[in-house]
């Protein structure tokens, strides 16, 4: 059946997401080398801290500083001085207030998609950061509707197709995560394009059995739509 | 014009909120109290710090969290010990995790108005506490749509009524914020039902011209849409 909605993950498709998360985990390393009980367990302590506190604190920047707070204090045995504290507070505000820097060939391959096919962001993380994320990106214009959302799950994505009126054979979704952009979408009975990212957050990590069309950039999504139509028609 | 959509404010107009806020801001001055510079400003302090992090972490229990951690830092002189940082960050956890207390009167009153009228909850925040907390309030089921947004201005406002095709004349918002809930609703030419809460966050304090409607409670809503009708008709 023709494409009619495409959906489009943002950190890591469109623009640099994980690697802010990872110079700050490096930066956090660093910090709490010195106060450390067991220095070579620093990222790994923060990892975990991290998904201890998904449930409840979710996603994003904010979550993610304060998990930092909390690893520093437990990486330590509390012996971590309130100055380092305030050093990854400060952390957590650069990531927050740094520029977004889109991925290669996301405007060009944008641009000749958003004449044909009506365009969704669907994106996980904090509502207001994703928010000024998509203000500075400076593509906001491109989009049909921003659908930020809480999680990446099966009810997540019907909801979204259902409030929007988009039968889900005339949907696809084009993303990093296999986790987050991929199986559930395929779950529903909708197709997923997979656009590898060259970091991937462990949480996020999952496989596809292979017959998931994978693109090595996303200049070849304006390609795969086209021949993809053809072939339906 | 007879009215179609009512917006309902979530914290402190169908649930009770900043009595949390109230109390751990009790809690950040008692712990942070025995290595105050000035012992009679940490709470002022601490709303200092957070409207200093309002544009950039934006509203909810996760930036108040931080605000907290920042503010501890800055009205110790960097003496506060990291077990007190580590109670500061479990009384935001706390917030995150206590149950949803009803404020009196609210599940009559939008069972009464349910029947008649599309509900749409209206909250700034948090995206996941808003909807663990819808969640958790049992009235998920009455309303049409929610919507979490990031902040209560005209053209968030705008954007929620075009979106869902509702002519400003059609539609009545109801909360306890006369910044965020009235006055913004009044400028692009709806109307607003005022519900004062006990307590009013300083920083959503403004007042109105006496004009708007103000009910003691969401009790006498039902009421008052009923007589609004009437005299519509």
């Amino acid at each position: 059946m023709t494409i009619s909605l495409i959906g489009l993950d943002a950190d890591d498709t469109l623009w640099h997401s994980e690697d802010g998360f990872h110079t700050v985990t490096g930066r956090f390393c660093e910090l709490l080398q010195p106060y450390a009980q067991d220095p070579s367990n620093l990222a790994t302590t923060l990892d975990m801290v991290e998904r201890r506190n998904m449930a409840l604190f979710g996603y994003g920047v904010k979550s993610f500083t304060l998990s930092m707070v909390e690893a520093a204090i437990e990486v330590s045995g509390g012996a971590v001085p309130a100055e380092t504290i305030q050093q990854l507070v400060d952390e957590g505000r650069t990531l927050l207030a740094r520029p977004v820097d889109l991925l290669e060939g996301v405007e060009e391959a944008l641009a000749a998609i958003a004449a044909r096919y009506r365009l969704v962001v669907i994106t996980k993380g904090d509502l207001l950061h994703q928010e000024q994320k998509l203000a500075r990106s400076g593509l906001a214009e491109l989009f049909w509707h921003i659908e930020i959302i809480s999680e990446k799950d099966e009810p997540t994505y019907e909801r979204i197709l259902e409030r929007h009126d988009i039968d889900r054979n005339r949907f696809v979704m084009v993303g990093n995560s296999v986790r987050s952009d991929i199986l559930p979408v395929l779950a529903i009975g909708a197709r997923a394009v997979h656009i590898p990212a060259a970091l991937v957050w462990t949480y996020e990590h999952a496989d596809h059995d292979g017959s998931v069309p994978t693109l090595r950039s996303i200049r070849d999504l304006p390609h795969w739509l086209a021949s993809t139509a053809a072939t339906a028609a």
